[in-house]
């Protein structure tokens, strides 16, 4: 097959990544997306980085196994520990994660300098988001604040409502009591849970403060990739989405379809098993 | 050496079971207790039932290869899907989960013969303690209500204030407003992170409900079982914690501390690799 005919594959742990593959789909209609969520090894947010680098190595292999032209990361943890390595390995496959996009957008629209970073913990302490920001705006100044609680709450389908508005303003209150020259003017969402609660985060936030989704702009880099590498799909390709998981169907199903805009079961989703070495006894 | 003087080995798939471990230490202060997080491959509560016997098999191996006289399951989702194959397979060492102890505590002291399970939507979804109830009372009623996010408030340290008020008055609120006739007597916390959340989800249920605990009731299992199997640590015996992790010690040093109920280091514990099968690559 043409190399532009082949899918385009996209793995997370779980179900945030379907925000981004959501994204993707909404701006390339006509490509084929493979998603894989690693449901069996979710969430990767907690896991050392030799674990997390293990995880994302054997999800790519199985992706590249299946016939991709270009792969997504879309998973902030798995971006900030594993993208310099699946770029090596998968070459020349092009492979894009969700931080640089982020951080690039963020760039494009501060005039402060001033960078707020909402993720996971196991995201924020890597400062993968700070790193990616310094390489464009040496001048910048970033905070990473962890906001663990807004993931739980986006699986619980809690996205809006008194709770999610108290939760964000636990988390968010600091910032907006400070005068403006010490507010940051770009809040990231470094988590591809925290699309779902964009309202509560933007209410808690205050005016003044523009949100950036990575998912959006992951979306806007894959198209330029595709362009770039002269593998975007041919006119008369018909798009379409297959879901892939490695552990439990139905809930992600059930979670999943708020991420990804529109409902599916599970019987839309089919289970594999990418860790072979990890199932015996 | 004599079998009395080997420890307890206890494993959770994280620091939950520290809860466990807490009780346990404060009710027989002079054994050794032996606790694994298998914290590489937490949450169980969202993988399949297959996996979660996989990894509980794992964990008792493991600590039946370290020396141990008794072994509890300081887990809901593992105790619900694995108990019956680890008496199995450990006999003659004795096996206690955490789900006999919370139903014949709840039994005792409902006088309604109404119960109410709360836990993680994996444990209600398996019906664990509902099956365990209506074994020891065929006339239970009872109701399983999944509250998922208490588990990211206890781990986010959020156990008290306005915001575990609500989320426990969201849970909990329409149990609240029934009539005296249909409410539940008796609550069982099914997870071993409730616990910490204790206060909130007592001001939400309101009063006439009494909070059964299935950490302190696994307690008193173990000093029963140990007494009948006469394996209680001699009296000369000095009794002791020990700490492993099979990831991320920090982290698990940082949340763990609360459920323990006393603070430890990182260096307090040791990271260990249970499923060899699992690291290449």
């Amino acid at each position: 097959m043409e190399q532009s005919r082949l899918p385009i594959g996209i793995f997370d742990s779980g179900v945030g990544g379907l925000t981004v593959l959501h994204a993707v789909n909404d701006l390339l209609p006509d490509e084929q997306l493979l998603y894989l969520g690693d449901t069996a090894r979710l969430p990767y947010g907690t896991k050392s980085p030799a674990s997390v680098q293990r995880y994302a190595t054997h999800a790519a292999d199985y992706l590249v196994g299946q016939g991709i032209k270009l792969l997504v990361i879309a998973c902030n943890t798995a971006s900030a520990l594993a993208l310099d390595e699946l770029r090596h390995r998968l070459a020349p496959i092009p492979v894009i994660g969700v931080v640089e996009p982020g951080a690039t957008a963020a760039v494009n629209r501060s005039s402060a300098h001033r960078h707020l970073v909402l993720a996971t913990e196991s995201t924020t302490s890597q400062l993968a988001y700070t790193r990616a920001i310094l390489r464009l705006d040496p001048d910048a100044i970033i905070e990473e604040l962890p906001c663990s609680l807004f993931v739980a709450l986006a699986e619980e389908g809690w996205n809006t409502g008194s709770i999610a508005e108290a939760v964000a303003g636990q988390y968010l209150d600091s910032i907006r009591e400070r005068s403006r020259a010490e507010r940051p003017d770009v809040a990231i969402l470094g988590c591809t849970h925290f699309p779902l609660l964009q309202g509560a985060i933007s209410n808690a936030l205050g005016p003044g403060i523009e949100i950036v989704d990575s998912a959006t702009t992951t979306a806007r880099a894959v198209w330029q990739e595709l362009a770039a590498s002269n593998l975007a799909a041919p006119d008369d390709a018909n798009g379409g989405i297959r879901l892939i998981a490695t552990d439990g169907a139905a809930r992600f199903a059930r979670i999943g379809s708020a991420f990804l805009g529109r409902k599916f079961a599970a019987e839309d989703i089919e289970l594999t098993d990418i860790h072979p070495a990890d199932k015996g006894n």
